[in-house]
């Protein structure tokens, strides 16, 4: 069984597009870029999830953002412990290494991943508490979240827990050090936003955790 | 100090022409997607960095890739350990839940978490040994395709290093049960692409790990 | 009598303003781009009319444009002779020291020097002709182009007037040495647009001289 | 090869997202502007780095400024000899034409150009003495700022030489007949700031030539 598979042919097709059009257009920028290094102004954290478009919503050059993107847009809290955070190392690169001057979390509504991590807590899905689910341990990040929705209306919990998971990453963001200290020196600023994917709407947390619409 | 700051005014702006534009004229599509949920073919798994951008390189439309970014975008072993897997858990998401039928690991060249990594190797970076270090740790996972390019001619290490971290990564994918399986029983197919940044071009892994243009 | 006057009063309020808000709120990245200099991705040449604002029609962010302004957006040929080139100087510095990847000449309707070049040439502003008009003296460098449109009917000609201040200034900047070069070379990309004030639509330059609206 | 290029996609959805929201909610506005002429209030003369955005600083309205920027915002002395000089024209056009209210002169600190004049005049870049650079030339109006300048500590001098690029300017715009005429009836003032990139401080020049905060 070979281990990798040919291209499927229409990326193929439409990669060449691109290299006849969008790259042959900027090659000049793509090799200064290539050349001088990234210098993006801002880290974004956001979802994997395919309706997430940020590139697309902020009107994007290629060199602006630096882009983590994980289930359900989490940051874990600080932990030195010597294993592998990915998330952590993606925060780390882009505040010590590449200096940002912002770390944008961008959580969005419809998440399968705060979907599942409400079913979960509130005892609907058995199969995410497993030792062995990547999910559920993943989403063991937004617990705190779920204890502070869990009085809500029915209905209106979920949403709140996509809310909650920008608010608990910010929040994360602070526990570490070298994030911290660049925020309070002035050095660095953390923002929270929604994105409504029905809507098109981008909802901005101001400094009390509240959301309103931008 | 406020934990959140407003987001800079042009992007505010630009996010406003946006909605005015794009979502504007494909509101009915980005409804269908809230409403029905996402249907993804193709999982990504690229690098945070900046001047990766695969939406653009494919001309992806809403819907159509589930995106991961990680510095390097590395994929670590299978290791069901109930530790926080950030990576492990967006495959398992992709695979078992969105059941995508591609999974596409993208690497590039002139990435800053390979040439940490080779410094790190061979001993120039010991800052990166240190168990504090989280981009350190989280190259640790690339350790073994040094090995694979240490005899190699010093010139050579780091773009051979580059194709490593595509070709670990999908090595490692095929250590998760639900991805060997999928991928026996032909439903799911893996990918190893390296973009040259300056030069517009993806070279594409054989299934003996060589890379050729496409 | 005093050389200098203090600031009108509305604007140093709106200083203060923009100091407590815009500055403040993204005090980290001026910071940054003060200590680690500019790194523009294009250069601009506009006019210095006060109805053309280019970085709010392309949403830019500081940091991004380096643009110059001067009466009616022109370039003139290249003449290293020792004299003050203020517009040469300019082109000079963005190509040769930031080395933009493009430079984007963006031209305007209800054009006041094109406007006068056109009364110049048609012999209703002799008082442009004069020695010691500065405005005349810089619009000398659109003479050729009303050469090109002068046998157009009358009511077509400052229009098409204001398109070759365009493209002549596009041709004048393929004589700099350096300007040629970077563009043979595929770094640099020339771009011509003429805005329309009043409709707010943009008119893009094909390789052949026709305008077309973005 | 192709004189002109497209312009780059993600300038052109800018475009397409300021059409649909800032052009189309102030339609009327630009309609008017483009039908009855400008009719701003103030020239500013600023540089043409990327890092100042007087705009933004003085949130200004279409209309309001006529904007010309050069390398290190310099005015050159009255020099009605029959060639061309685009600071000149523009100031004329201000003054003449339009009638302007204020000439703004506004600098920055971090400049390249003085930073290139300062170096220049210290013998540390003999480059930029050659006929053929037209930084170096358009640099030769502030080099009696440089005498000015040189005897102070070492490590000030590059500031000073900022805020004389400013006086200079000012000192210059006075040799011209209808600046000074202007200024002398009342119908005009003249204004000297210097802006601080990494503080956001706006110092101004008083009318012995010393520079104050905002």
């Amino acid at each position: 069984m070979p281990l990798t598979r040919p291209l499927p042919k229409y990326l193929v097709q439409r990669y060449h597009g691109w290299k006849a059009t969008a790259y042959a257009e900027n090659r000049a920028w793509f090799r200064r870029l290539a050349h001088d290094g990234q210098r993006p102004r801002a880290m974004i954290v956001s979802c994997c999830d395919s309706r997430v478009h940020v590139s697309s919503i902020f009107g994007a050059d290629s060199g602006e953002f630096f882009i983590h993107r994980n289930i359900a847009n989490l940051v874990p809290g600080y932990a030195p412990d010597g294993e592998q955070h990915g998330t952590s190392a993606a925060v780390e690169y882009a505040v010590r290494t590449l200096r940002v001057a912002h770390v944008i979390v961008l959580g969005h509504t419809q998440c399968g991943g705060v979907a599942g991590c409400h079913a979960m807590c509130s005892g609907a899905a058995p199969e995410l508490e497993e030792k062995t689910s990547f999910v559920g341990r993943w989403m063991d990040i937004l617990r705190p979240g779920y204890e502070r929705v869990r009085d809500l209306p029915h209905e209106d919990q979920v949403g709140a827990l996509e809310q909650q998971a920008v608010l608990i990453s910010v929040e994360n963001l602070m526990t570490f050090p070298f994030v911290r200290e660049a925020v309070e020196q002035e050095e660095l600023s953390l923002h929270g936003l929604v994105h409504d994917i029905a809507e098109g709407v981008l909802w901005q947390a101001d400094d009390k955790g509240a959301f309103n619409a931008l």
